[in-house]
């Protein structure tokens, strides 16, 4: 990689903005030295921000607007009402081409509205999806849609698996992910229709070894494969009751260690290894959704994360960027379409 | 609660029937004095195993048949070809009113085909579910559907409710159980069709406070609500998910505590309060997926618990029966459709 490349921030999106997005680009601008902020949202309170990080201001740039998008505007309202509000002026510029990629801690909802209005779908995309990754034992695997699309039919499935799959091999740097399509067992007859068609098409043109079969939700956490398709619904559902189990297990254990002062002993001597065990599972880490299948890259940050996860989106956007995602998946429908029956490998990274 | 009753099992189902049956069948014994069990299976083989257990011997029956349905027969196959089999002969025997409830940890399509096949659903009931519950940071819940019907509309997802609803209160022992629909999101607009449908129907029905309205994922494991209803793929997927989370982490609390000398020393300080924490979550405790909405009590074992999972399962068969579950799910219908607008509470426990 040559040069610079510049991430347009949402400085407004998310609870503890401007604060926590101006300190997240800081962490972001130690990791990667070669990137540049475009900050858009009030200047009066993001510029005195920018003044304590002497360092972040120079690769910086502010664009003022007063105008918000909130938490709980509907999707067609943001549409319709949001333009030259600070998230809106941030898909515009990566539109425009000022900035590479977008990451906003805003309105979920409306992010997505807006970066499909204004960036599109990349060719032989139907519908863009929501991508996230998480730790499993054997790594870390991809989980998509994630609440984009809410019933999917087996195109979208077959779409989503081949974005997944360049997702694993340029953000997680998998050579040869493995994909499975999520349903209630693994048998070929098992599911409903839009799962078993899919099946059959990823069975029928995919390399063997690399499209799985179906797996069922124990292998989410399992890490059976390094891509898991499902529709949005599922999707969602899978993912916070994940994140919710990993937060019931840890408020567990928190309460045993509590309960006689030996075993607070033990955690005492434990606790090197078990804050090993808090940074591997710590959300901050793979905090950053990614909107697969837009002409562009559009990152979606938890809305109640901290500076350090913040970055982590950042460092997910920069990731995409210069591993130049799009492009592959471009490349991967482009000769999907062309050989309608074979998903080719993609060039070596 | 007077007199005896009979509950029938099915000897031959399961990784290791029929040794772990008849020593679950001991365990339960012990717990439910009054229980007697007719014992569906291989005589030469079942017959042995009771005389190691004189107790249980004496208060139980064998009906011999060869005949078995295996793990991979699909429900079809079983319901044809089935008849005269431990399974079947174990369901007939609630039907004609011997059993008062069977338990099989066979095959769960054949199970869930013949049980209805025999058994018949309740009145107003179009489709029977499969529950389930667990522990979650409040106590512990119940969800359902969990893979017989894939796909749902809103009229079983509100029978789902009200079943379910009985399950709490009678099995769990939640006075006034609080029912949450699935869904991505927790505002009324969020969901498809079925989900927002049911939210309305519900909405208008229900007690205030007992239709807490929708929960996502991450409640299941919080506890947000006792009882989850949602379709049979979302509910097999959450379920399994959450299964596989927490065997990740408890995977994850091992190789900690064996990454270093010290943090092994803490770990045997700790183990007493770990090993609780082991007992609270040991999924044999939860064992035992009950089919609601069937004339009849039957419970599906898991196929690879040992003895005291099998011993768990019968007892959620017992506490069906005792507490007249079934009788509860009649009685509410009947009001809900009487009414047709009001489900209304049922007679204090």
């Amino acid at each position: 990689m040559t040069g610079s490349l510049s991430i347009a921030l949402d400085a407004m999106g998310g609870d503890r903005a401007p604060e926590m997005v101006v300190k997240g680009a800081n962490i972001a601008r130690q990791r990667f030295p070669n990137v540049r902020f475009e900050f858009f949202g009030d200047e009066r309170r993001v510029k005195p921000l920018l003044d304590r990080h002497a360092a972040l201001r120079k690769v910086s740039n502010v664009v003022h607007t007063d105008k918000v998008v909130a938490g709980d505007d509907k999707p067609s309202v943001a549409l319709r009402a949001g333009r030259g509000s600070s998230m809106r002026l941030a898909i515009d510029a990566v539109h425009s081409g000022v900035a590479a990629g977008v990451v906003s801690a805003g309105n979920t909802g409306a992010l997505m509205a807006m970066s499909k209005f204004v960036l599109k779908t990349l060719p032989g995309i139907d519908r863009p999806a929501i991508a996230s990754f998480f730790p499993t034992l054997r790594g870390e695997s991809v989980m998509l849609d994630l609440g984009a699309n809410l019933s999917c039919d087996a195109d979208n499935l077959v779409q989503f698996a081949v974005m997944g799959r360049v997702f694993a091999r340029t953000v997680l740097g998998i050579l040869k992910p493995t994909v499975g399509l999520l349903n209630v067992g693994s048998e070929e007859v098992k599911g409903h229709e839009a799962v078993r068609e899919a099946f059959a098409i990823l069975r029928a043109s995919s390399l063997p070894g690399e499209f799985h079969g179906f797996v069922e939700g124990d292998d989410i956490a399992r890490g059976t494969v390094d891509v898991i398709v499902t529709d949005g619904f599922t999707g969602n559902v899978a993912l916070k009751t994940l994140e919710g189990t990993a937060k019931l297990y840890a408020e567990f254990l928190k309460r045993s260690f509590k309960s006689s002062l030996i075993a607070r002993f033990g955690y005492l001597l434990a606790r090197p290894a078990l804050n090993a065990l808090r940074v591997r599972t710590d959300p901050r880490r793979y905090n950053g959704a990614i909107f697969l299948g837009l002409n562009g890259v559009a990152v979606k940050s938890h809305g109640g994360t901290d500076a350090l996860g913040f970055a982590n989106a950042i460092g997910v956007a920069v990731d995409m960027v210069t591993q130049k995602s799009l492009d592959k998946i471009r490349e991967d429908f482009a000769r999907y379409i062309a050989a309608n029956v074979a998903i080719e490998p993609a060039v070596a990274l």
